[in-house]
Formats: structure tokens, sequence, C-alpha cells
């Protein structure tokens, strides 16, 4: 008899946890939809589109904020311990960094709002060809947490180099062109505010990436090399 | 005897969590340190100064893991509820704002290693009053968390919009300056980044009072207007 009341006890848990699971995917998914509109809405001049982005942050910060009180509810209520707690703390970390995805995917859509000549209009394709690879770095990242699989987190831990490069490339390409038309600075650095916010948001992937090695493996990664990380943690 | 037992149990536990605070306000104080050595070295051209700040970084870091292990060990261990886990979950929060308002620091300290001409020096003045402000946020902060002082929190919550603005004004200027002498663009831009940086560093200081509120007032009020917090929150 005890031991089914613990099973159903602990099959109410699994339940919970897998709820909260399924919500930050969820909460994953409505940020990679505000990235993806608020790109979609830069490279379209799409105003209705950059609108709508503006407006639908609050529901990722309302996802944020109830995610947050489940789990603070679930380590009251049922007191977790090793891999149940770490899971509902990498959560905790996991939901900060995808509501800050969100604001970043802000700022972009502000950029819809205004208007650019057809010289400027190239950079909005390479900031755009930039945007394409942090969604992708997101999409896998949430990948590797709904399946919990610390190969493709690495994956991403090491995309992030990549993404940095292609960062700095298109800050010298846009402060040339400055130095060249000093009447667009103002226009270009809108894209260059815009090209700061997707390399933070590969540094933000790269964050939950560490969450979902720290959940599998129980070892916390941050300011860990790759080279260490592969060798010390992973093999 | 039972009763002495949980005293004692409890003794510990109280003992346990007060140390794990003096820890953040350690990390806090180290933080506050770098900052400040971010910013002197960059106002005096101070190289040494400089490579001192970027080396000492690891410090913030190694603490930061530290102070989470511990949180996680005293939830797993403790299992506290209530007001306990407030602090405990406020805690972890807390030291990643920290940690990140160390790599910004980091980011100024970079700044320091640069050479500017007189034009441009002038620059690093208004960075320099917007910075000494920007650690006046953290010190009051860090205080209001010592003293888990909500009202004191709530300073710097509001305190946050006139560093908004300051960044904004200088924002203005820089771009202004940029137009006139093309030439200076990518040191003016290294300015930028640092604005930038305070700016965020106000972000975060901004976040930490919102777990301090959290704390005393088990509301989480972020994505919470300045003036529900006020009449819904506080009074």
């Amino acid at each position: 008899m005890e031991i089914n009341v613990n099973k159903h006890i602990s099959g109410q848990f699994n339940d919970e946890l897998e709820q909260i699971r399924n919500d930050v995917l969820k909460m994953g998914g409505l940020v990679e939809q505000q990235l993806t509109n608020a790109l979609n809405a830069v490279n379209n001049s799409d105003t209705k589109l950059a609108r709508q982005v503006l407006e639908n942050d609050y529901l990722v910060n309302k996802l944020e904020v109830q995610i947050d009180e489940d789990c603070t509810r679930i380590i009251a209520k049922r007191q977790p311990a090793a891999s149940d707690l770490r899971l509902v703390l990498a959560i905790i970390k996991t939901i900060t960094d995808l509501e800050r995805i969100g604001d970043e995917a802000e700022r972009i859509a502000n950029v819809a709002l205004e208007s650019f000549n057809k010289a400027q209009q190239e950079f909005l394709v390479s900031m755009d060809n930039m945007g394409r690879k942090a969604i992708n770095m997101l999409n896998n990242v949430l990948d590797a947490f709904a399946r919990m699989d610390v190969d493709a987190a690495f994956k991403v831990h090491k995309a992030d180099k990549k993404l940095d490069k292609e960062y700095e490339a298109i800050t010298r390409q846009l402060m040339t062109h400055m130095m060249e038309d000093p009447r667009s600075i103002p226009k270009v650095m809108d894209v260059l505010w815009s090209v700061r916010s997707l390399e933070r948001i590969g540094d933000r992937c790269q964050n939950i990436s560490e969450y979902v090695i720290y959940f599998v493996k129980g070892k916390d990664v941050r300011h860990t090399s790759e080279a260490d990380i592969k060798d010390k943690v992973l093999s």
C-alpha cells in the first residue's frame, strides 16, 4: 500500500515536472516566433508585423512569471533532490534567458518601424543572414532541451563562436559604411544595435546549452573552456 | 530534547543562510571594485589597472559557481519553504546579474587599453559621470540586499530611469560627434559600447532590486509598472 502511495505521489510529481517542461518549450516556441517575426518585419519593412511583436512581448513575460511560480511551488511542495532539483533549477535559469531573447526580438522589431534607403537595405540582408543563424541556434537549443541531449547542446555551445565572428565582420562593414557616409550614421546605428542583439541571443542560447549539460551531467560548465567541457564532462 | 535538536538544526540552517548572504555581499563588493577599477582605468588611461580588472574576472565567476552550488545544496539538504526558499531563489538570480555586471566591467576595462585624442577624451568624462551613477546604483542595491530593505530597493528601481535618460543623451552626443568627424568613428564606438554597458548595469541593478522586493514581499514584481509596485506591493 505504501509503495502504491509513493508511486502515486511520484507519478503526480512526474506529471508536474512534465507539465513545466512543456511550458518551457511553449515559451521557447513563442520566443522563436517573436524573433522570426521581428526579422521578417525588418526584412519586408512590415510595420504591422513589427507592432505585433511589440504587443506580444507581454505573453513571453507572463509565461516566464508563471513557470517561475510553478518551479517555486514544486520545490516547496515536492522537495526535489538530485536530478529533479537540477531540472527545476535549470528551468528557472532557462526561462530567464528566454525572456531576455524575447526582449532582444522586441528591440529588433523596432528597427522595422524605420525606413531605409537602398544602400542601407543591403545591411539588412547581412543582418537577416545572421538572424537566421541565431534562430537556428535557438531552435537547436530548444530541441536539445526537449530531448535533454548533451551532444546537441554542446553543438549549440560551439556554434556561438561562428555567430560571434559573423557579428564582428558585419560590425566592421557597418563602421566602414558610416565613415564613408556619415549622414547614414543614425540609421546604421540602429542596424548595429540589432546585430548586437543577435550576438547576445547567441550568448543566451549558449547559456541554455550549459543548463542542459548541467542537468544531464550534474556539472556546472559555465566559465569552462570548450576543450575542458569535451574532455572532462562529456567524455 | 526534540525541541533542542530542532533548535540546533534550525540554528545551523540559519548560519548556512547567513554565510551565503555574506558570500553574495562579498561577491557584490568584488564586482563593485571591478567596475570602479575599470572606470578609473579608462579615466586615467591606466592600462595596468585595466589588465588587473581583466585578470580578476575569474574571481567573480568562481564566487558565482560556489554560491550557486551552496544554494543547490541548501535546497536539497534543508528543503526550505516560504521565505527561506524565496531567499535562496533570490540569491540564485542575484548572483547571475552580479556576474554579468562583472562581464560589463571587463568590457569597459578593455577601452582603457586604447588611446584617445583630446576631443575624444571629453566623451570619457561624460562616460565617467554616468559610470559613477551606475556604481552608486550598484552600491545602493547591495545595501538594500544586505538589509533586505524594500524601500531602498524601490529607490534603486526608480533610479534606473535617470540612468537611461543619461545614456540617451550621451549616445546622441556621440553620434553627432561621429557625423562631424567620421575618422573618429572606431574610437567613439568603443565609448558607445561602454556607455551601453553602463546602461545594462543599471538594468541589472534594477533586476536585483526586484529580487529584494520579491524576497521581502513575496511578490514577483518583474514586468510590473512602478506605479503598480508602489500601490499594490509596497503600500
